[in-house]
């Protein structure tokens, strides 16, 4: 279990369940995952949370499958199991590929390679880069 | 300065000139940033870090704007500050306008902040993201 | 299991179950935590850890609930489960309402996502706050 | 210089200085720290962002002095630099004393030491801590 | 699960198998642990991975177990569970005695914490350091 | 400056003083580098970091010269410039050669990489690796 049990319907507040049917209704699907039933201990953190990522996630400039992806390579970085998981799902919900995924996992390790080479090297930022 | 110099070319092996060479013509500019001038001191790691990289940053399944928004991800969770630097650049040089870093941002911290909730709480993976 | 076994008082050499009986002594309880059975099988650094640790968690200039809570802030960000696990039931043992459990989560989560933006912004530290 | 450029007024659309004067308001100062300057490029991250913080932040369960600490703390973890010197800067105009200050520091310490033995041992978390 | 499945001998492609079977005559067993099982979906990236890592790893300047150690070193301090625990079973099978693992878990513990205070006083770096 | 001032010996305090009288009995050197003038401020922190270190990083079952690469191994995946850059120097003056740098750089290079990769495909433990 974790530091506190996850709420169901049963068990959430008013102000936590009209979020939860907001999850439902864009989601399209009665499915409520873990995070959201642990953070209904706080419906205010609850509520802003869900708020802020519908937009932030949300079809604009980056599609929502470019997205997911982004999320996967920062919680990796952040070692988030939890967020690897229900990213990876997400991400091949919206069309991730066997061969994207195998590219982004590239990319990922790739990245944390050099910025550890960097770091241990304490490169000077490129004066060119700074423009 | 960092805790190795950045060779010039002149200072540089052959080793690393050969991969100073390939730089130059996959990129089609003279111009060597620091982090290869950095690495030069070690030729056997400068060319494996350069092959590997030229390969996974390449067109593949994802395109090379999107890869370079992971790195910026990943490069930002990892605290690594020439690489944020160096990795921006190089995605404004592939076409990525002020709306795309503006939502590249966004969900770098969003994501950030719910790894972060996730592993306060220690939310427990749901079944079915693991199927 | 972990890199190494947990040690019981039955195996514990005698420098570590002198540790082992501090602790009872200080917590005014018999059980002994994991950590501490894992790091018996290094009596000197168990012994550092701990008398390090009875120094700088106890009631000083900031009281122990939110020395607990700074630890559980701390752990989070370092990914750490046990710690996020074993300082949080202290906290709680301390006095930490859901209330305050709550509001800890969403500071926590706030500045993920602020040193995420910042870290991806690079923004310069205003002079003043260097003062 | 940042990935982004630090906004003036003169150069903020009206939605960012909005978010300005209400900084302004809330803080009772003139002064606009680099952060906001910086994310005004993007006016519905920062107002989302300025919004958000000045509920976590305010005076709740936790007072304003101890989440200026935890921000620290987490900060410290995440190395950000720039939330290091602002938040402490913001602790300290919130009364924080040297003596707060030092202990402070040395549960950060603590916490990261211990957060590495557990990670390096990969203790199991008891029982006892996750009912 | 993971966000692959592992793959078997008989799951595996042949560009695959032939890294398998690399493994195999280098370490002289059969054994092939999971990370290479999981990587086997993206062949290229495994032949990459492991031809990189059979190189770094091999003894040079520095002796393999110490490689070990430095790689124990890095993977507690990014959190990797999976990491921790086949590197300490590694440097095991290279010799690491209780007494090495033991001053190796307090070197990577008193770094992180010196780390850790370092970064919450923001110390400038010596000149004399940077020479 | 950091966020707090570097003590020259005429600020220190008796206790402090006593602290930087061992550093530089211990040492052969006069000189006091800044992590110690700034932690200063905290005599009993002072005292207690200085004499573990010492304890940690003196000969024992691994030589001083691996500690300091572990030492930079752990300061680079925690992003601290200050360690990096202090703990390289320190590793030359006990003998670390451009070849044993350049090699325990591959290594953090190559952990950091394969950390990722494991985290992003959430590899399992093999059972033999608990044992």
């Amino acid at each position: 279990m974790g530091t506190v049990p996850l709420l169901t319907d049963e068990e959430a507040s008013a102000e936590a369940l009209a979020v939860f049917d907001d999850i439902r209704a864009t989601r399209g699907t009665d499915f409520i995952n873990n995070f959201w039933r642990a953070l209904a201990h706080d419906p205010a953190t609850l509520k802003a949370t869900w708020e802020r990522l519908k937009v932030v996630m949300a079809p604009g400039a980056l599609d929502p499958l470019v997205k997911e992806m982004l999320y996967i390579a920062v919680s990796t970085a952040n070692g988030c199991e939890y967020c690897v998981h229900s990213h990876t799902a997400a991400a091949r919900a919206k069309g991730m590929s066997p061969e994207m995924h195998g590219e982004l996992l590239a990319v990922i390790g790739m990245a944390a390679q050099t910025n550890a080479l960097v770091t241990a090297m304490q490169v000077e930022t490129d004066e060119v880069f700074r423009a």
